[in-house]
């Protein structure tokens, strides 16, 4: 079976919607919240922990795992699933947006993007072919097609220039295939030009995708204009296929988003800024490092049952960060983690319940815009 | 009540016995293994990990507690094992070694010793008094009391000095006491000198410690000398008190050292190792950075039942290890303590079986020596 979405509820008030992604490996309920386990890892977290949880779905990126270990070595060892011992679904890019972001001297044309690694130089070029062929090796659930995501600001030729290529690779990554099962997902882009937005929806949505992701966001917009994007491309989107917003946000632009109707997302926020010393608490963010916190008995968030405010003071992870040692980032990793995963859980709750604007409006007063 | 001791068994064939050490807060069985927590967390992983791991008692260092965060911080937030969340034992060394070791412009009198932070170059000055006055302060169950270790090599009048300051430190240390509950434990040194060990070990142990410990072994003598050391030390330390040997080691080490009555033990081996990238097998010990691994689909250890076997291939650990994940560190801990807590579980058995020599025979035969 390829993968299949049902849409179970719709707010009344708004475009949110909650349903559940199935494939053959099993299934997870939407809207979702996907942790970034960048190089076969979420960093930090035990995969039973991420289980624990709740979470049904990680991200892995294939820019990383094709340059290390490289997609050949994990495919030998079963595949990405087996590798990293998560047997819930795997989301993986296209490795696309890291050869943008992290590679040097990149060189892009119709037929691929060259780059060189930003680990050892290395020279490769990455095809829309290429892009699927590595994550079937990884063997991942949802897949995602090669994009070419612009900057921000970007002019509007070059957005266009990256629209007409978008289409043109997703065609390619589609007759690429050589898998059943699972989906592939086509990106949508075209900058901060809200013509531009629409081309792109009405040419990848043409395609027999089995999801349509949000590119060409949080790439430094803005969250204004960033709500603007979103608010004007999702609701163009189909309303059978899952929507993912790729690579957003904090808890306030993921309620955002989900009120028009999107149903996945990607964000290192809550893994990075817990590395950072930085937790997302029902009263707001805690900077640990503050020396406020030097004497607080405290947790983290007197609201929060995760194992770390069962377990730790403010005073006790404040020390850790200060002192460096792994169980800081361990213990405000799984807390940011369990307050997104919580997050999500209740928005599809309250979508459920037809209650979504009543969430939304507490959250907004306790410190989450 | 005081630390309390119990000989539940005793080895037909050697010295070794098997005990319960017991105090108010909670009892462990001996031969014990106890991880090394410098900084009030043993590094990488969870309070909870070491209790599903069957630790009762873990060490704390002094030296760093005092030092970072501060003994009257954590005295302030309900001792060390609130402040951690740890609520089984804690064992706290005198700081001694630390400052022998780390610090800097050290300068030793019958009355102190003074030195220089190794974190800032801070001046400070610890007596018998102070180090008693800290591990009052973290509350600690079994405590140690201040000695003078001497390095290896050392001359004879140096070794016999450390031995002199050692008993007029551990009366004073006694003297110092303010609480009631759990235990303090002497130390004998005297080098590699036989007639020095016989002295300290008479001087201290004439004294009314709950416990006893050989200090001043593990200081670079090497595996002979040392095990010559305990093998003539040991037997002369009182039978119904627990014995502790400082800093010792590789499973061969405890397991030798079982034989001749030591109880308890503490390493950083186990743990410091892991994050370098080395295991303790069932069959000898495994260097993960080894390109050998890399395609590798076994589990460290195919004996092993611990969380990382059971999830993670030596290919997978390799890799993370390359790419410096934490989860490298995280996984390797847990099954270096997880090997080592199986250790002291099947020597105690084996003692209670009375069938040690035979355990010792067997696991000489698998590589560990």
């Amino acid at each position: 079976m390829t993968l299949r979405f049902t849409l179970e509820a719709r707010d009344a008030g708004t475009a949110a919607r909650a349903g559940v992604i199935a494939t053959e490996r099993g299934a997870f309920p939407t809207p979702a919240f996907m942790p970034v386990g960048t190089a076969a890892t979420v960093k930090g977290v035990w995969p039973a922990q991420l289980r624990e949880m709740g979470y049904g779905c990680i991200l892995g990126n294939t820019y990383h795992l094709y340059l290390r270990p490289g997609h050949e070595r994990i495919r030998g060892q079963g595949g990405l699933h087996r590798f990293m011992g998560w047997d819930r679904l795997i989301l993986t890019d296209s490795g696309g947006f890291q050869v943008f972001s992290l590679s040097a001297l990149r060189k892009v044309s119709d037929e691929a993007v060259s780059f060189r690694s930003h680990i050892d130089g290395s020279a490769h070029i990455l095809t829309p072919e290429l892009a699927v062929t590595v994550q079937e090796a990884l063997g991942s659930d949802l897949r995602m097609v090669l994009d070419e995501c612009v900057e921000y600001p970007a002019e509007r030729a070059e957005a266009e220039e990256a629209v007409r290529r978008t289409t043109l690779w997703a065609r390619r990554s589609l007759a690429a295939r050589t898998l059943e099962g699972g989906g592939m997902f086509g990106i949508v882009q075209g900058g901060m030009f809200p013509e531009l937005r629409r081309r792109s929806v009405e040419e990848i949505c043409a395609l027999p995708f089995q999801g349509f992701a949000v590119g060409g966001v949080s790439v430094g917009e803005g969250k204004e204009l960033q709500r603007e994007t979103v608010a004007r491309t999702v609701p163009m989107l189909p309303e059978c296929r899952p929507r993912y917003l790729m690579g957003v946000g904090t808890p306030g632009d993921i309620l955002f988003a989900v009120s028009r109707g999107v149903d996945l997302f990607d964000c290192v926020l809550p893994t990075r800024n817990a590395r950072n010393g930085m937790m997302f608490t029902s009263g707001g963010t805690v900077s640990i490092k503050q020396a406020r916190y030097a004497d607080d008995p405290l947790p983290p968030d007197e609201r929060c049952d995760c194992p770390t405010c069962r377990a730790f003071s403010r005073a006790y992870l404040r020390h850790l960060y200060l002192q460096r040692e792994m169980l800081a980032s361990m213990a405000m990793t799984v807390h940011n983690l369990h307050a997104y995963a919580r997050l999500m859980e209740r928005a599809r709750e309250a979508i459920s319940r037809g209650v979504f604007p009543e969430l939304v409006k507490e959250l907004r007063i306790s410190g989450i815009e």
